[in-house]
């Protein structure tokens, strides 16, 4: 029986963790394949696997074409141990998930059609290599599959099921565009086909109709304007109108549309894949608490006893005294149990972050000298406003300094100066405020101003003591470490009530950002094995001096006189895995990339455009349109949350207790002092238990919540707490068409 | 008491013509007044009010520096002339409106203020000028308040309204956005200012913080991406992470705020524009029917003969079978009164497009030969789809022909081939179809094809027995031709369902287009004007083969080597106002503009790069971003019509009166085929008045609505029938944050 209830305990912390985090894997309920989950989604192992991910990325740095050359012997061992672990990973998974959901599931089949092409790869590769014959190594390219469709990477993978969705209405949109395109290049090829125009450069203009139609695809991205206008515009002021013509239809009209068609799906799917963790969340605690559940009177609750160990198997590093918190929360009235709609939010008061902030009196404060009037008159001016102005006067003048040049041995002088009020700062807040307090774990800036002054104070000694044995001054380093100390002037500008929703827009997305990362990173590193094979060592890079034939043509002399040439653009090669990442960052810029395509294609073939153009579309026309739709959303939930914060019931409560201080409230130099006073109320109180005393809870800033945990919080409001939502399966299907199911209106939560 | 009710009639008239045609002037209620506003409101007042102000404008044409000189003594005079027609206008509306309202107006404040600095500036300029002094005509640039200002230009004045609503926003984000550029613009001096690198062009690279803040400003618009990067690149693979940052950033994440920051202020001032509209409306309605109210039975109402005088005076132009249908529509159980409730629909319903069909038999239906088997046999085929779609098959392989080569006589033959396949179509259509209803108001692909074919004719023929005495081939304008017709093809992309929201989405932007066309003419307007006096003859143009010195220096050697002389751009320059509209628009593209401000600060001075940034500040990152959040929005209202269609009561009673033919339900060819067979129906019913005999009415095509119209339509569906709404004071104080006055949420009209 025991037993039993211990076991029914690991699967509902399971179910528990999993509404916590918002896993969405349906694993077996047995006693062992719970304790196999548990292990599963251990941090240890889930950090390990990344780091296989990346490794294998990364993989393309060491193998020829290599930035560090490594012996083949050794990348391809390594990568045998990354395809390993990777199988390791999927039989651990098969062991944990249904045996027919793991088969029906496209991405353990990916990973497992990837990990068995590589190793045929490999194998293929060597064998080859063995008897002289070098072929392609192709099988790079499915390398970014692991990184997608490890169940870890949802966020990516639920971009690309964006990326999926928007597909076909893009395709339409872009239909129609190149329909435009090529009715327009028509008639580019009537009006000026016969004019015997040349180009800048000399070349003949606008003869060839597939010419035309790559011209006139650049000027839609507005590479070459208007130098794509210029022979037309010469030869007639008339022809302008065409060109305007054209790129008003097809810059603004048709490039608005594609943002309007990105965007538009990213905020329906966005709102049905939260409207499905919502779901998820709110059945996952429901199993859980059938799980637990005892009989009480005329309802079923769950225990005090039974819940204390719930929390401390799903989150074991919980101080007591935290866990004493979530129980007073779960059971406001203390009757000794927890009823099922308090244990349902369960997930959300374990995912709010509360500080802990434990009152202390100064180190210092033993010292008689410490209370003594100067000492106080000290301490008050430092938590007065002023001196936080003070120094941010400084921090500018500081600024202007690095600004001007250095050269004069006045600002030398300056610099030292500067560092020395800052030494001060730090040194005089320490002294005020309680230093464990301090460099708490949410005192960013602290932290961030004492780091920086370190590393000045350490750049300026190395500097001054190694000036005249080294050759290269580091006084560059250390200015780029006093111009990051300039970065404090955000505080001002962030006090100013105006551009926090900037500011908080700007922190939300900085989570989100790695999603985009990761998608970049798959469409860059499939781009860039593809741009090695086909552009590999057809231009070199020689140093400006360098004396080697055709340096100037980059080393090809099919570049002569070409635009990339003349603008020095040899670097930009894919002669190895990071020159190749630089060029397609280039290419995502946009700007001159018509130029690189004609340059690649001119040391190859013509047709070579088209991977240009290929990279073109899914870079800048899908994922950056993506990129812009989720600033958009993210700007919006935030101006929509300035007016209406929405506050959930836990952090109600947790205010009505009377233990959280609301950091909102507070400037930070106001909450130390109200802790002070504060400490005197609470041991006036006396009501409150023992272990709580010096003690106050508060609620992490509110500020940083990333745009998803923010909508499905609204969303979650909507839900009644009753409600227990449709099952498992009924949730995944939802699509995003069935809106509104039951009396939802999924509008509403945008 | 006769005059008395005709006055009330004249009153009334004058407000639902406001409410129909969405007029906001507060007029005085006096007859004398009513009947000037009657005339103020005429189309030929309108329209001449706006030919002065285009004529006003376009006077920068004639006056120096010229594009087509015409002396000063005439052109002066034609801006006397306009001056005039402006104070003439005002005049006119100071005695509409009630005098304490028009002098509380900034719009009239404006226009006699513009009127008088124009008169002063030009008398000075006149007599300066006849003592042989040059003065600068500075006036000029007041001359696009004019377009703003008069109340026709409502929707330009609404642009111009939300630009500065979003201004302030706008500027916290600038501010921001200024503060990272600056912090990077330091870090760069620091980074690269000591390393002695040198551009592609051999300058200084990164020496000057000034130079840096611009060359960073252009790198954010990325017209100098990757050119700037390249020397510190060149020099270390590393300093690529910092221009990376640099770009997402600025480029990427600031940029995108820019928008979202100016589409979130659209969003919010346009539903409450739209919302003020909308109960305006209501409240003009409710005044019209306060004015003929009679007592009838328990409630007041409009007699029958009452209501067809106001239509008659509201709409003078709508024939006796219109205003019937319109009356059975308002008074559905013929009762001989119009109640409250169906009387404020009036203005709605008089803005439903209904086409009267006249069902006529062909006139070629007397002769026996028609009605015969192979008359009907081809009847048959030309209306079935077949047809089409072989005249589908046939235009596709014309373009295609047009894009070949034009030297083989086979496809010069060809083209006669495809100009006799078309009249043939024409000709077959007018067979089968009545005439009448073939070249309809609302068959615009009918008039297409036929005038770009009796165009492509002429044009034949004429370059057929012209081709020997003339020296230019008149061939290529034949081939515009010929490529005009393959415009057609939309009609098949047209009929895919899945292009529809796109497609309607273009269609209902164009009306708006012109606001914004507007928009950009003031704006350019402004630019070009202080444009030439800064630059005017700095820079020249010389032909191809010319011998004038500094010829390939745009004649100015201070340009020598720079890449403005080296891109070829001397035409582009603010010689005229027609080459300044040209730059404005390069300019507007952002391409290389940095060229534009580099070779422009050349020739003058180098704050002269400043006229440029405000250039892009003002069209780039406000006017382009309203206009994509224009078509954003477009498209969002679109998409969302096509799943749930709007339609209101009086549609449904079209509807149902059993009348309507809705287009939507029926292909072209169809609908004639329909009309046929429903006049026999018709006949049959014989219930219908008379005079409705033979005709059919049917809505002309939903999808030609403007945003506005439709986003009103949505509001005004949420106003229950019987609300007043709230007074005129109330309406126009309603501010964007207010929202939700009574229980109407404005959210929901989005």
């Amino acid at each position: 029986m025991a037993e039993a209830a211990a076991q029914d305990l690991l699967l509902a912390a399971a179910f528990v963790s999993d509404a916590q985090y918002n896993r969405n894997i349906p694993f077996k309920t047995s006693p062992e394949a719970v304790r196999l989950y548990r292990l599963y989604n251990h941090w240890m192992m889930r950090t390990a696997t990344y780091f296989f991910i990346f490794l294998n990325l990364s993989l393309a740095l060491f193998e020829e074409p290599a930035v560090y050359p490594l012996p083949f012997l050794a990348t391809s061992v390594l990568e045998v141990l990354c395809l390993l672990v990777f199988l390791g990973r999927l039989t651990h998974f098969a062991k944990v998930t249904l045996h027919n959901v793991f088969w029906k599931d496209t991405k353990n089949i990916c990973i497992m059609v990837a990990i068995l092409l590589s190793l045929t790869d490999l194998a293929v590769y060597g064998v080859l290599r063995l008897y002289g014959v070098r072929s392609i190594r192709w099988s790079r390219i499915v390398r970014p599959v692991f990184l997608i469709n490890f169940a870890e990477s949802r966020q990516i993978r639920r971009a690309f099921r964006s990326i999926r969705n928007t597909l076909p209405e893009i395709t339409y949109v872009f239909l129609l565009f190149m329909f435009s395109l090529l009715m327009f290049s028509l008639m580019a090829l009537k009006l000026f086909g016969e004019r015997n125009l040349q180009t800048a450069e000399g070349l003949p203009y606008f003869r060839n109709y597939l010419e035309i139609v790559f011209d006139l695809y650049v000027l839609v991205t507005t590479a070459n304007s208007p130098d794509v206008m210029m022979p037309a515009f010469d030869f007639s002021s008339w022809y302008a109108l065409f060109f305007i013509a054209f790129v008003i239809i097809n810059t603004y009209i048709f490039m608005s549309l594609f943002l309007a068609v990105v965007y538009n799906n990213y905020k329906k799917h966005l709102k049905n894949e939260i409207r499905k963790l919502a779901y998820m969340k709110r059945r996952k605690m429901v199993e859980a608490f059938n799980l637990l559940k005892e009989e009480e009177g005329e309802q079923f609750v769950v225990r005090e006893a039974c819940w204390k160990q719930l929390v401390k198997l799903v989150a074991p590093d919980t101080s007591n005294s935290h866990r004493e918190l979530l129980l007073r929360i779960s059971d406001d009235e203390q009757k000794g149990f927890v009823d099922k709609k308090s244990f349902v939010q369960l997930a959300d008061l374990l995912n709010i972050q509360v500080v802990t902030l434990r009152i202390r009196r100064h180190p210092l404060a033993r010292w008689a000298l410490y209370g003594c009037a100067p000492s106080r008159l000290l301490r008050g001016a430092v938590r007065h406003r002023a001196f936080v102005w003070t120094y941010d006067a400084i921090i500018l003048i500081n600024a202007i300094f690095i600004a001007l040049d250095e050269e004069s041995p006045y600002i030398s002088y300056a610099e030292w100066v500067f560092l020395a009020l800052y030494i001060i700062e730090i040194l005089l807040k320490v002294y005020t405020y309680e230093p464990r307090e301090f460099f708490g774990k949410t005192q960013f800036w602290n932290w961030f101003d004492t780091l920086i002054i370190f590393a000045a104070l350490t750049a300026t000694i190395l500097n001054a003591t190694l000036k005249s044995t080294m050759k290269y001054n580091s006084q560059q380093i250390l200015d780029i470490v006093f111009i990051l100390r300039v970065l404090r002037l955000i505080r001002i500008v962030d006090s100013i009530q105006r551009f926090q929703v900037i500011m908080n827009t700007l922190i939300n997305i900085v989570p989100t950002m790695l999603t985009f990362g990761g998608l970049t990173l798959v469409v860059y590193c499939v781009f860039a094995i593809i741009g090695m094979e086909l552009f590999q060592g057809k231009i070199q890079y020689f140093p400006a001096n360098s004396n080697a034939p055709h340096a100037l043509e980059c080393g090809n002399p099919a570049l002569k006189d070409s635009l990339f040439a003349r603008g020095r653009y040899c670097k930009n090669n894919f002669n190895d895995f990071a020159s190749s990442f630089i060029v397609l960052m280039e290419l995502t810029v946009v700007n001159q990339w018509h130029v690189f395509a004609n340059g690649f294609a001119n040391v190859t073939v013509q047709p070579a455009k088209l991977y240009f153009i290929a990279f073109h579309i899914v870079m800048v026309i899908i994922i950056v349109n993506i990129f812009v739709s989720f600033i958009l959303e993210a700007f919006f939930v935030e101006y929509s949350l300035e007016k209406s914060e929405v506050e959930t019931a836990i952090e109600q409560k947790i205010q009505e207790l009377g233990m959280g201080v609301q950091e909102d409230e507070l400037q930070q130099e106001q909450l130390l002092d109200n802790m002070e006073s504060a400490e005197h109320e609470l041991e006036g109180e006396g009501g409150m238990k023992p272990q709580r005393k010096g003690l106050v809870f508060k609620i992490a800033s509110k500020r940083y919540r990333t745009v998803d945990a923010l909508l499905q919080r609204m969303f979650e409001a909507e839900i009644p707490l009753e409600d227990e939502g449709p099952s498992f399966e009924e949730i995944l299907n939802l699509s995003p068409s069935s809106a509104v199911p039951r009396n939802l209106n999924s509008e509403s939560a945008a």
